[in-house]
């Protein structure tokens, strides 16, 4: 999808990338930039250095794939996934310095920032706890992108109140509970493409309808204009979901 | 000094700050600020973290002190004053990186920021590796501000041709030597006040020449325009020379 | 108090030390060497690195204080103080590091193990969850050492059923709450040199007896054999609280 | 080959293991055990952690493999391949703490210690600097297990001064210069099954002789008793390396 336009009915696809770590390596960034839109970046506090930022950068600009920040806890060891207890003071220069160091880059390489995006438990946390998304958001406010993440009431309130824009995001590769609540992705159940694929038609059939873990349709509440959907870069089977959702997006998308 | 007026020829004084970690604390950064124009504002790899560099911005803004990115060496063990070799591909994104993140502090605080001065051995790489130099500038001028640094012939053309304003320094409390070079902090005579007070008042009356540690008068080629003082945060006395600096440039400078 | 001669009924005083990181110090570890029988050193996760560690064993072995291990949570940015969710797998491997790392520390110098310390949070997610007990008296056990910890029931019965020696302690520097539990430092009311002398006294005379915060009297299970004494290195007047101590110590003990 | 019977003229097989980072894997540990009769276990600093040297220490114990400490440079984003200037009084505690953390994980599970070999740029080092080669071979003699290294002189004579054996290694899939040192892997070149069977058929014929990068036979002054064969486990190609390896090593040992 071109950033400049964007159509009044929207799907586009998001992944996680530059996930390495020095001369590690997490999922395979180069093939699977031709099945989305938007890359999230790793700032290097769960995943991701200064070096690989820039090569990630440099990577998405060449393949014409948007490029927004990845923060995440200050936790590598932990890929992010741990919870920690951070004070909200603590969180608001976490996500200043993570973000602002991305965009750094993005200014030297010519790239704008397209968005914001927290990272695993980062994610998480934003949602449970008022003080913390409080802390995100107005660091995100900054500079000036929206968010990426669950569409749910506090965020949607939160966004509001604060201003910043907030992009809803449908998960396929992982689960949701009967809250509507994501299920971490060590406890969901493994997926096919083709399940990738009827989620994604089940949920634009139904205007924003997805099955959670359980067997019961539950609401995700996103914006009638568009939605984003989220590919993990880094489960088994990532190239076939990220193709069975690019797939599945045309199909409604028309690209 | 107030940042919208530069008088003609002019001196201030700059200095490292937010050199704590975590809960442990560098200089006496809060009693500094009276003495100085400017702050050095250490990015997280030497030194700083995100909650310390917002409390350091937010100290130096109460107080009228410009701010600018003192990014360093990936050694934090090390405070950044260690050798070791690190690609200029992988440099350049270090320095994004630090400085990236100061700037979206400062964004976040609206705060301007003032320059980039690299740090302990990061400071003697860019006069030592033209490669490294290179690279350092090109992640400079990707902000827009000046480099503060010794005004070397290498430095001042490769800034020329890259397009990076160059703040030429004198340094006042460490030894020089008799190729105008800087001597390290850990090898460099103890000071006492009034050896500032001299120090200053020579250069001044001499145009630009200090004496080196074994005696002699070496040339520090600083623009006509004006010159910026370094005072150092970690010596002991540091609060005892920064009062002189300041008285002296004082006497030179109205202010 | 010297290592060869455990007297039948004995009093002695613990304390951290080699919490600096780096360029960075932490408490007045020189000085308060002459007030304490037995040093904790931080093994590098909350504080401490190789280096300094180093230094610190040859400092308490000149001095002839005994050295433990001072394991912590891996979170040098928070101090060890932040709570955190490690895996019990993840904490059984943690402490082995880090306890080994000092073993061998310990082994080039010439200096025996004398017991280990978990450090702030950790020493609280042990009492508050068994699995994380399990996983730290299990790699505790490896190292053939006592424990040093609070003496609640589950700790007394869990070092029992795995065959770890407890020591228990009494902290005179922070508060108890009314269950016998410590507050965190953070929390607990500041303290003076004679508040410290009537605590200790107290408890003597009482065989076991603090008074918590809201002023109740609550029972520490101390053995009748003896226990050990904590107090901090960083709080503001360290070194008189650990004068008084040694001083109240001496009443009682002789030496 | 079992641990208790070395016979009179012995070859083995040592590969770097252990070499993950939290989520991050490196090379294909599990199948490579089967043809390597020693890990050298990654300790943290240029890579592993912990739980990943927890893990790697049960799968060498379940195959029978012989367990070694790696220790390496303090440089986890490069690998412990770049250049850094330690001092040898830091280089000494470096080696014990990283060794000592794999002896309290290796005391636990009920292994012995094997060997000492030094990763990457710090086995450069030893060969290269005098006072880090003195520092380095201090601390290994704490732990009374040989080190791993090439037999140079310097080496030679300075492990019989100190009083740590030597064990000397021959390498198969990285190159030689004309002076019997090693050629960085980032500088060698490709090579295959083939190859590799030759060099250890050569190697053994002419009683250690190899032949460098540009075609010149060189001396490996390996004792006549025995000497270990190194094979990476992160180059391309690792697994079938390792099998021509130990095909070429059963057929002049028998095992």
């Amino acid at each position: 999808m071109s950033e400049d336009k964007v159509p009044s009915r929207w799907i586009e696809i998001n992944c996680d990338m530059g996930e390495g770590f020095g001369r590690w390596r997490m999922g395979p960034d180069e093939e699977l930039m031709r099945y989305v839109d938007v890359a999230n970046v790793a700032c290097g506090f769960h995943a991701g250095d200064p070096a690989t930022m820039v090569r990630t950068v440099r990577l998405a600009k060449e393949r014409g794939v948007r490029v927004g920040a990845h923060p995440g806890m200050p936790d590598i060891l932990g890929f992010g996934r741990r919870r920690m207890e951070i004070s909200p003071d603590d969180m608001y220069a976490l996500v200043l310095y993570q973000v602002g160091a991305l965009a750094g880059i993005l200014s030297a390489e010519g790239v704008a920032m397209n968005h914001i995006k927290p990272h695993g438990e980062l994610y998480f946390y934003i949602q449970r706890d008022s003080k913390i998304r409080d802390a995100v958001l107005r660091a995100v406010k900054t500079f000036n992108v929206p968010i990426y993440s669950l569409p749910t009431e506090h965020m949607v309130s939160d966004c509001k109140r604060i201003g910043v824009k907030l992009i809803p995001e449908f998960y396929v590769d992982i689960d949701y509970n009967d809250e509507g609540g994501l299920v971490p992705v060590a406890e969901s159940s493994p997926v096919t493409p083709e399940l990738i694929t009827r989620r994604i038609q089940h949920f634009v059939k139904t205007g924003g309808k997805a099955i959670s873990k359980s067997g019961r349709e539950v609401d995700i509440p996103v914006d009638t204009q568009g939605f984003s959907i989220c590919v993990h870069s880094d489960l088994p089977g990532a190239l076939d979901n990220a193709a069975a959702a690019r797939a599945a997006v045309i199909e409604q998308n028309g690209h």
